[in-house]
């Protein structure tokens, strides 16, 4: 029997992260088609490849006339449609029918809308006429060569879509991360068995599969038993090369008890132990360690720790790695609830709810008693970070949180 | 040669949301394993199956002992690790080691945190003892039988966690709509290749696709020419049943022009036209219609105009759909940036972007000219809504947007 250990430095939120930020560097990119590239961190610029629009279009169904002409009756001796390509220089009195999106055949043109003229076979009235030239001009959105998006956004619909119009579709994105994931407790039974006493199901490993899942990453889930040499006979049995491991995580074991094996496990795999506890609660029992570019954390296995180290300390890991342009991890949301909080010596980070209603964004403090608590997971959205030692909270008092259902 | 077309009622977004509401019922459900369910809408109540947690565990790693004891000096008669099950009576003078999480042997007992204690082989000398019992009592998270998850939520990584830990592994969640999305437009060419006179590249199949998956919907998407004959060859040569499309969407030929064969086509198809236009831009030029359960959108083949459809209309359709509990689709936040708009007679959605700091979360309208812009789509995030004849906007203006980056 061991004696008490000794109690090692308790690092803070913003101490923790920062860490984090000097220990991981951004990975290489790699080329991807662009119909692969939903969600993965964009690693050039990309600039438009030529003016775009790329010639003048008609904003709407009409015809064309010369800016100069005030004929009131015209003759069409055209009809272009969209993907159409006729230049011609048009005559005063003669007007050619435009589809939305056609290219106009000459410069100096207008388009009176369709609403506006009378058309009878190939004489075209018109019966009202305005200024609007109603063109899209070539180059209006934007001038061949500028630079549309900037390297470190996460590709969403609308920025694939963007990158498609100007032929990127091969971008250069960072590389996914491999990631294993060790699920270690004697305690813990799959999902899909009915624990008996002592036990409780395994919530973690879908929890982290899912959250690593919205970054696009797939990883290796290994449960272990919390014993250091069956670990390491898993791991060779799952011939996981901890050289190609970019991220170790080990749920579980975390705490420095008699039974906490990932200290020593991560000690055996040359990594150097640099956070083993937190300020902060959930997750006090956190620990951060390196080996050159690789990162390990050992995460409590109580599932709001596991939420609340996976959001907040994982994720700034992972945005670091994959590059991700520099944003604050959190913002803040006026309390929509009064809470009368027992002032805690330590940070809290706090299962919460963003709702947004006419009246904007506020949010909710979930209730939760205890690390092992798992109810509030199935409203949370967001995480809160309430200050050591804060009191009750008004209505409407700021309250900093991150969300965690947002595309990261 | 056609004369004008007569010009059909525009529909604001209001109540478009409302007939859309009215249309669409959502689907069935279907059982899906647990490890699939990501992002799926839960379409039952969950149930604590047993007590949350299932027996009384400590918090810590420490020593259990008698509340009533008030010994100095203990004799440790069992370890006890999480996922053991021995229960036993404590006599006065008795403690158990219990790690982290362990079941404890009875009732009635407190745990003195290792940090308290020096431990010499089984003679444990308590230094320090307060009154925290440092237990995580039977059902003090939740009863069994008490419901944790209510319907209409979109499983996101925490609420897969709470299904996991009471043994939900088939969740009922609503069935996917199967979308068939039809890409037309002469002057469209695939984005790897280089447009000549005349011509665009696709940029709405990625935005469209990537859209859908983000609901988890794999669309089938088809390019067909403009003409109705040939729109009509491509289904039947895809071997699409419209019977079995749920929701059809139609990416260009939606204006009044000569060439746009949207219209014509879904009546072939049986569908009844209810909006033929909308009174917001972008967008104006758009179909809805439906033929019985199924809809069809027929969507201005212009991004912009795309991208806010999508995010609105589309998106109501999908949430409706899929039986999402009905929040609001818009909330506000306040203006970042003064802006000079001139004042518009239609609703405007706005492509935007939503930043979060450390005094909250403020709002940017992006700079767009047209619906046939892209180049806003590289930043936006949001949409904004203004309204009718807005004029000039001053910094901390709420306006009114939805997230286009959120977990729908």
């Amino acid at each position: 029997m061991t004696t008490a250990p000794p109690n090692p430095q308790a690092w803070t939120v913003e101490e923790t992260l920062a860490l984090i930020r000097q220990l991981c560097q951004p990975h290489e990119s790699e080329r991807i088609p662009l119909a692969q590239a939903s969600g993965r961190i964009l690693r050039q610029a990309v600039c438009a490849d030529m003016d775009q629009p790329p010639f003048d279009r008609s904003a709407f169904d009409g015809y064309a006339i010369r800016l100069d002409d005030d004929t009131a009756v015209f003759r069409c001796v055209d009809r272009l449609r969209a993907g159409d390509w006729r230049p011609r220089t048009l005559q005063h009195g003669e007007t050619v029918r435009v589809a939305t999106g056609a290219a106009l055949p000459s410069e100096d043109l207008q388009v009176v809308m369709q609403e506006d003229v009378q058309a009878d076979d190939d004489r075209v009235t018109i019966r009202q006429r305005n200024p609007d030239r109603n063109i899209r001009f070539r180059g209006e959105d934007a001038r061949a060569g500028q630079v549309l998006v900037e390297p470190g956004i996460c590709l969403s619909a609308g920025a694939l879509a963007l990158l498609a119009s100007v032929g990127c579709t091969w971008p250069a994105v960072t590389r996914r991360p491999r990631v294993v994931h060790v699920v270690s407790g004697n305690e813990i039974v799959p999902c899909d068995q009915t624990p008996v006493g002592g036990q409780i199901r395994d919530s973690n490993s879908i929890l982290v599969r899912t959250f690593l899942n919205t970054w696009n990453i797939e990883p290796v889930q290994l449960p272990v038993p919390e014993d250091l040499d069956a670990m390491t006979a898993v791991m060779e049995r799952a011939q996981v090369d901890p050289d190609c491991v970019d991220l170790l995580l080990v749920s579980g074991g975390a705490s420095v008890g008699d039974h906490d094996f990932t200290r020593a496990w991560l000690a055996t795999l040359g990594y150097t132990l640099h956070v083993q506890r937190t300020a902060a609660r959930p997750g006090k029992p956190m620990i951060l360690a390196s080996r050159g570019p690789r990162l390990a954390f050992g995460l409590p296995g109580n599932p709001l720790a596991h939420f609340a180290c996976l959001h907040v300390y994982v994720r700034q890991a992972l945005r670091r790695l994959l590059g991700t342009a520099e944003t604050p991890l959190f913002t803040t949301a006026p309390l929509a609830h009064p809470i009368d909080t027992v002032p805690n010596p330590r940070e809290t980070l706090w299962p919460a709810r963003i709702d947004g209603g006419t009246d904007g964004v506020w949010i909710t403090l979930l209730t939760w008693r205890s690390s092992g608590d798992i109810t509030a997971l199935g409203a949370a959205n967001a995480l809160a970070r309430l200050l050591p030692a804060s009191g009750p909270l008004k209505r409407g008092d700021p309250v900093p949180f991150l969300s965690t259902n947002s595309i990261p």
